[in-house]
C-alpha cells in the first residue's frame, strides 16, 4: 500500500468552503478509481488555512494512474490556484 | 475521528533501521490504547531521511492520553535526538 500526504496551505482570504466547492468533484471522481482505498480532505484542527489530502493506494501504479486523470488535470490547476504552498509526500509503511 | 501527521526528517547518518529499533515499542503500546485506531511509522519513498508516523484516533481526548502515556515520555526524547525536525500536523476530515 502506498499512503500520500498532499499537505497545502490556502491563499490569505480563501475559506475552506471555497476549496471544498472544487475539491468535492476530484474527491468523488478520484475514489471511483479502481485502486484507491481512501482519499478524503482534511484541515488542520489548530490551523484553518491548512487543508491535506490524505490517501491510500493499492500501489504505486495506481497512484501514477490517478495523476493521469482527467478529472486531476481538469479540477487540480484550480485548486492550485488557492493555494499559496503544496508539500506532497508518498510513503510506504516500515515496520 | 482526529488524523495525526508527524513528519520527521532524521539527522544525517541516521538510519531508518538505528530510528526504528527505538520507534518498534512505541509503535506496540500505542496500538494498545483504547483510543487508538491505527498508528504506523512510514518512510517517503522519494527521501529515506523522512519518516513520518500517521495516526488515527477516535477523538482529541484519545490523543491527549496518548501524549500523556508513559511509553511516550520514555521513547520520544530519543526519538526526537535523532531527528533534525519534527512537523505535527492535527486533522479532521471536511467534506
Amino acid at each position: 500500500m502506498i499512503k500520500v500526504v498532499a499537505k497545502a496551505k490556502l491563499k490569505p482570504g480563501v475559506t475552506v468552503e471555497e476549496y471544498l466547492l472544487q475539491a468535492r468533484e476530484l474527491v468523488a471522481e478520484t475514489r471511483k478509481e479502481e485502486g484507491c482505498i481512501t482519499y478524503a480532505l482534511h484541515q488542520d484542527i489548530n490551523d484553518p488555512s491548512i487543508v491535506t489530502m490524505l490517501e491510500e493506494w493499492v500501489d504505486e501504479e495506481a497512484l501514477n494512474q490517478h495523476n493521469l486523470g482527467d478529472h486531476v488535470k481538469r479540477i487540480v490547476p484550480g485548486l492550485r490556484e488557492m493555494r499559496e504552498s503544496t508539500e506532497i509526500n508518498i510513503y510506504r509503511e516500515v515496520e
